[in-house]
């Protein structure tokens, strides 16, 4: 059996031109209460933008991978995310723009995927705001263990790590911690957390209309980026035990996280990826970090990062101390994750 | 154009068997703060359960909906689900075990949609329950305008409006109200929700490992419900803002919703359709309530009641007055809902 699979273009879209534009307006109705969106150039800002002495916190990059980054704008996280077209960087003058309308004083840092378009672009806005008199700091995420070069990236994908890296750092800024501080603390999670990830299908770019890459009906994707971006090697299908322990192997090995360490474990979905599976990698890598003496004390399962609707998982580790902890608990109130309030 | 979509199974499980044992494993091990599972019967509960003097709430149906039933369980809403197989009900003993097990003495209520195997199954297990002496009151979920009668059921199916219930009832419950008024806000909630769901794809019931259905690629299935039966037609494709008004005309005029109705909105995704559609299908909706002065003074948007990997949307509206916007308020902690906490 090596038939692929078919796959047609099926969306709840208007139209592949719309995509962006009527699911900002989406977010933009839906919550009022917490951001507000600015069309062109666009950009998602927290309600109460700027916040007088707090750190700004900006991040961005291609759509389709909601609830990223969008639905992470809000009370201790980020203050603006920008969204680019489907899989394509924003563009400097949003950056900018979302910079100047996020910066209350005590500067802005930018939180980057390592994405060569998202690097360059960011490195432009954060010229064009110091012209403006803002001071910036950048820290770039490169979690994915999974390839040393890529498609888009030189060096290694910023992916889930991400998220981790926008809660934590957003609740460091909300504590009123200095840029530097602030840029710290988003450093540390970049250089604590490693990700891997894996697709059972493509996704389907909308102004394409068809499957960004063929994978046969019987075969997976191990260490795919969240563009579609080829991965390590294609392999049969597996159970799920065998395919977290592909995952997982490499993270362990790489920071190296050492037996006895305190981990928060970040199941994701792709977007196509139903919550009953990610609870069964979950349950896969529960008892592979128990195998490590890796102690989960926090954990995250759900589509953060996602791959419009591609299939498949990804898993992050993050070694967690007190202070990783204890920002991590912090109050959040954003559309996609909130706690404490 | 009339190929059929080719749809081969490619889940993240260890095999058909296990789907169900292995993600309540998961759910147990990731989530130990807020809940317990109980093998063999299997059920979820609340880690505190019995709650002394608090009306106890219990829900449970087939396996696939997930977070529903069981990502509902904690402080404010569940205190127990029953898990069946994969869209199969629970058995009695499933549900009596559950009963005795969040019983604090205030009597129990069973939220149950309306399926004929989970009335018959619930009605044998309250009967237990009344045999050892527990207080058991039942309300039926059946908000599904799409169609009369259908596949599973007699009558209307239950679907979102019962995410709502278990929230506004289980903040009921928590208020300490007693055994009549928690049925009689869940009547409410029942009484003042309709919903109707569609299909741009089938899912496939891992024991089955083939789709549900067949579907054409270039057609969708319009009143869908959650187990993959007929809806009211099939159509071809369609813009979403087209979907959404053939989902939302028969709500609005069921109930019927007026101007000047308060309503909260629930945009749900059947399991494989990522959140940057939603919100897509959110903008359209509240642009159509709009229209109608129906203001949507509450929402919830994402995957909370679903069909495994189904590609597809429901909606559903809640007439809100100041007591059902008083307890869907209220604070809530469980794996899948969380504010306020």
């Amino acid at each position: 059996m090596n038939t692929t699979v078919q796959t047609v273009m099926k969306k709840l879209i208007n139209t592949p031109e719309r995509v962006v534009r009527d699911a900002l307006e989406g977010i933009a109705v839906a919550h009022a209460d917490l951001i507000r969106v600015h069309f062109d150039p666009d950009y998602i800002v927290r309600v109460d933008a700027p916040v007088q002495g707090k750190v700004g916190l900006v991040s961005g990059g291609g759509s389709g991978h909601e609830p990223m980054h969008g639905g992470f704008v809000g009370m201790g996280m980020l203050d603006a995310a920008c969204p680019g077209a489907v899989f394509t960087s924003p563009v400097p003058d949003q950056m900018a723009a979302a910079t100047k309308a996020v910066d209350g004083g005590a500067g802005v840092l930018h939180i980057v995927k390592n994405y060569t378009g998202d690097i360059m672009n960011f490195e432009m806005a954060a010229e064009l705001a110091d012209a403006d008199g803002i001071q910036v700091a950048s820290v770039v995420i490169n979690d994915d263990v999974a390839v040393q070069d890529s498609l888009y990236t030189a060096g290694r994908r910023g992916v889930g790590a991400t998220v981790l890296a926008e809660k934590i750092t957003g609740a460091a800024a909300e504590a009123r911690m200095p840029l530097a501080e602030v840029q710290r603390v988003c450093e540390k999670v970049n250089g604590w957390g490693r990700s891997m990830g894996m697709a059972l299908t493509s996704c389907i770019v909308p102004a394409k209309g068809s499957p960004t890459f063929d994978l046969p009906a019987d075969e997976m994707e191990i260490g795919i980026g969240i563009h579609g971006e080829p991965g390590r090697r294609r392999e049969p299908l597996k159970p799920a035990r065998d395919i977290v322990e592909e995952l997982a192997t490499p993270i362990f090995e790489d920071l190296p996280f050492n037996s006895g360490d305190q981990v928060l474990a970040f199941v994701n979905g792709m977007g196509g990826t139903p919550l009953i599976e990610l609870y069964i990698v979950y349950k896969e890598l529960a008892r592979l970090c128990d195998q490590r003496g890796l102690r989960i004390t926090r954990r995250l399962i759900g589509s953060y990062i996602t791959s419009l609707e591609m299939a498949g998982t990804s898993i992050t580790l993050l070694k967690l101390d007190d202070e990783l902890t204890r920002l991590w608990d912090a109050p959040v109130h954003t559309p996609a994750l909130r706690w404490g309030v």
